[in-house]
């Protein structure tokens, strides 16, 4: 870039001293550490890879985690495989539903499927040894009512242990659950290739 | 859930058939691949943790890749020391940046570290072998002007291989590079604990 001038330099300094000093107190101010309830939810993409992204980071700190996938049981993720493969002395992995729920057509089987998931999401979030648990994509399951809302909220409330985090993911997380979370971001579609471009989902990025 | 009637188990089998029909009618439109300008930005998380997922899912498919990380050079994250660790194999890591340039202080500093991660950036990009190459926290030196937003955009431009994917992160990408980018999501803040709960950053979540 440009080259500086020693007052353009100066002010620089003076600027990030006073930001330094700001983020200091900041920081000291935030002492709590509790495990958090983290919503994942909007139309837009990194939903799922932000909170494998986050297991990842758990698995580098040692730090054992779980993962159950609620919708896309169908098809394999090259990440999850990643997990099962490399990793499945930290991760717990389970995979629980069948697949996009407008390729099964069969609500019974879908309300079974995600119910089984459910009970599996609560056995490993009981587990103290688990310092996060991914729920991935259990929004559509409550979006589509194959889970109640209310029984997530009530479960997490009483007896998610208090140091573990929950991470949920997908779109339409219910307006209760958003209520409940510590975190909560939405993923907002700006631009998508898929509409504007005819571009096929692609390996390494969707899948 | 509630049991479900035979009247609504035939609905709902309806319903999913015509979604079924759309979307494959939908992703048989789409038959385009090439490799994407991804951006991720906004003010909440899961920019980089969505970007490393990313990674991993690449390398999960066995695709060499790469990161360049152009701010947060001073503080070891776990999932990056993760990709050194266990994937130096096919990933290929570069840390420039010498931490938050609130800490450095120093202008001409931060502009020669950034120039020196472009430098590499655009070594890594013009290598065809990689698949992916993650510019984490460009947006960051973008912003300061440690490194000129242009010159970016005129190199993808020219230069990046027609089947590389080109993640770049940071909050307040400029507007010229969400206008010629493929991919664009906001990651959009709805609740975040450091503030309403003073959380501390906490392993796992935020590094």
């Amino acid at each position: 870039m440009t080259d500086s001038t020693p007052e353009e330099n100066k002010r620089h300094a003076e600027k990030m001293a006073k930001v330094q000093t700001a983020r200091a107190k900041m920081m000291a101010e935030k002492t709590v550490t509790k495990g958090l309830i983290i919503v994942h939810t909007g139309t837009g993409k990194g939903k799922s890879s932000s909170a494998f992204g986050m297991i990842m980071r758990c698995i580098g700190h040692g730090f054992p985690c779980a993962l159950v996938q609620f919708i896309k049981g169908a098809r394999v993720s090259a990440d999850r495989q990643l997990l099962e493969d490399r990793f499945s002395d930290i991760c717990q992995v389970y995979v629980m539903g069948e697949g996009f729920t407008w390729d099964t057509q069969d609500r019974e089987r879908d309300v079974a499927a995600a119910g089984r998931a459910w009970d599996k999401a609560k056995e490993l979030i009981r587990d103290p040894n688990n310092r996060m648990v991914l729920l991935d994509e259990l929004n559509i399951a409550l979006r589509y009512g194959y889970i109640d809302a209310q029984d997530v909220i009530d479960f997490l409330q009483a007896e998610k242990p208090h140091m573990t985090h929950v991470v949920i993911t997908g779109r339409n997380a219910p307006d209760a659950l958003i209520e409940m979370a510590d975190l909560v971001t939405e993923m907002k579609e700006i631009k998508h290739p898929f509409r504007k471009q005819g571009i096929a989902a692609q390996a390494g990025v969707e899948f």
